[in-house]
């Protein structure tokens, strides 16, 4: 669980910027929230492709978390990228005030989808591909918004589990105001990631590691001194999640379907 | 290309059927465009789970195309099912007033995961998933919005060309006033698909056919007697549409990566 700085920041800049020159394009484009992911994207970033090719947006809901804002405007100007605030609150209450519902997690997945919307609209007049905030940690359990943010171009720190994330920002100097900050997907007030997973994310990546990198059964997990409950729950989370991590499945009926046999059209130059 | 209505039907259904199933769910949704393939998929629904676990969105945007939103109500009435009917312009006008543009492309767009938000929205409410109403045709040209109109829980007809479409739809009784419409993404006024690709569907479809699934190599269709512009726009559209037929690139790092080497967690029932 351990990573070593340099090489993990070499890897993911190289990455970044060989997706990016795949695409014809040499721009990023990325929502900064005043989190611990997103400011590692934004590091990675200027550090990839220079600080004149990265666009950061800022979109709060209203008022809410101005705290975070601020850091996320103090980052993007320490960091030197162009910086593009958006309030999300008059679409998202335009469609509430519609369609109202006392639901928070309604509310929480429409603003992750609206941020989505407006990255992948300022990403055409950037000429730009939306970097991925989301981590191996969100992206196992299934703790984030299907087609909100999980939705991006590529995704830089989707094999880093959320204590390497961790250990990265540090690496690249992030600030401690930003490190220290307790994890919140925002969607509201009071909501800590770790409150609502019921688990300590130190906890879960070692649940997640033995599991999925190492290969270990539950049962060996059990037998090493780890709580049954807790190994059920993340096993629970990431079995529910399988579809935010796959393709929609398409109806297979022809000799050549789209997901299943057709993939890469990779010999069509010979 | 020709295709057997009764089998295609029975093979879809019972794909939709157990795909909702498998999620522990028994409703689908869908927007209704008052276009041939959504109205495929509202059929092959209703008669996959019954008219009491299909609901349509009906999402116009503002007073545009009145005609298809007055056709979307009548399928829906005919086929007894629940329709709901947002009007889009309220969120999408909040976004361009703030962040004006000239392209309508953008627009469009922005329209079309406006449509998808809504869907996700009332999917959790109505405990449906999303049916995708994207063909074969639009999958492999990349012709549709990522994480808009593209965006599905499931694919019902992915694996059916436009021309294919049009056949089944005749098979389920489709109106006739929706099977003669002519093809539109609906982002503007005077739009038809076939303008905007520069071939008919039935030319498209038939280089389609001949490479994707016959495998034949762009020479041979040339020395068939194929236009070799038109090949080569083909082979250039699914080209450059493969990110979105694809999930979003996850850098590498560990020994086990999500959509690398950890695909599905099948053995740990074991």
């Amino acid at each position: 669980m351990k990573i070593n700085g340099p090489f993990t920041e070499k890897i993911l800049t190289t990455f970044i910027r060989e997706e990016i020159a795949k695409a014809g394009l040499s721009n990023g484009i990325l929502g900064l929230s005043g989190g611990l992911d997103s400011a590692v994207i934004a590091a990675l970033a200027v550090r990839a492709l220079g600080p004149d090719h990265v666009t950061v947006c800022i979109m709060p809901y209203g008022r809410s978390f101005p705290g975070d804002a601020e850091d996320a405007r103090e980052l993007a100007d320490k960091l030197k990228i162009e910086m593009i605030e958006i309030n999300i609150a008059p679409m998202v209450d335009a469609y509430f005030n519609l369609n109202p519902t006392t639901e928070r997690l309604l509310k929480g997945n429409k603003m992750a989808r609206e941020r989505m919307s407006i990255l992948y609209d300022y990403s055409v007049r950037k000429r730009a591909l939306v970097l991925g905030t989301s981590n191996k940690t969100e992206m196992l359990l299934g703790y984030g918004t299907i087609y909100g943010d999980m939705a991006c171009a590529l995704a830089p720190i989707g094999d880093l589990y959320k204590t390497q994330v961790r250990q990265l920002a540090e690496h690249l100097e992030i600030p401690e105001k930003i490190r220290s900050k307790t994890p919140t997907a925002g969607f509201w007030a009071g909501q800590t990631d770790e409150q609502e997973l019921g688990l300590t994310y130190t906890a879960i990546d070692e649940i997640l590691f033995n599991l999925v990198d190492k290969r270990l059964s539950a049962r060996t997990l059990v037998d090493k001194g780890f709580d049954p409950d807790h190994i059920d729950k993340v096993v629970r989370l990431i079995k529910g999640s399988q579809f935010k991590r796959s393709r929609p499945p398409v109806a297979k009926l022809s000799e050549r379907t789209v997901g299943h046999d057709f993939l890469y059209p990779y010999d069509w130059d010979k």
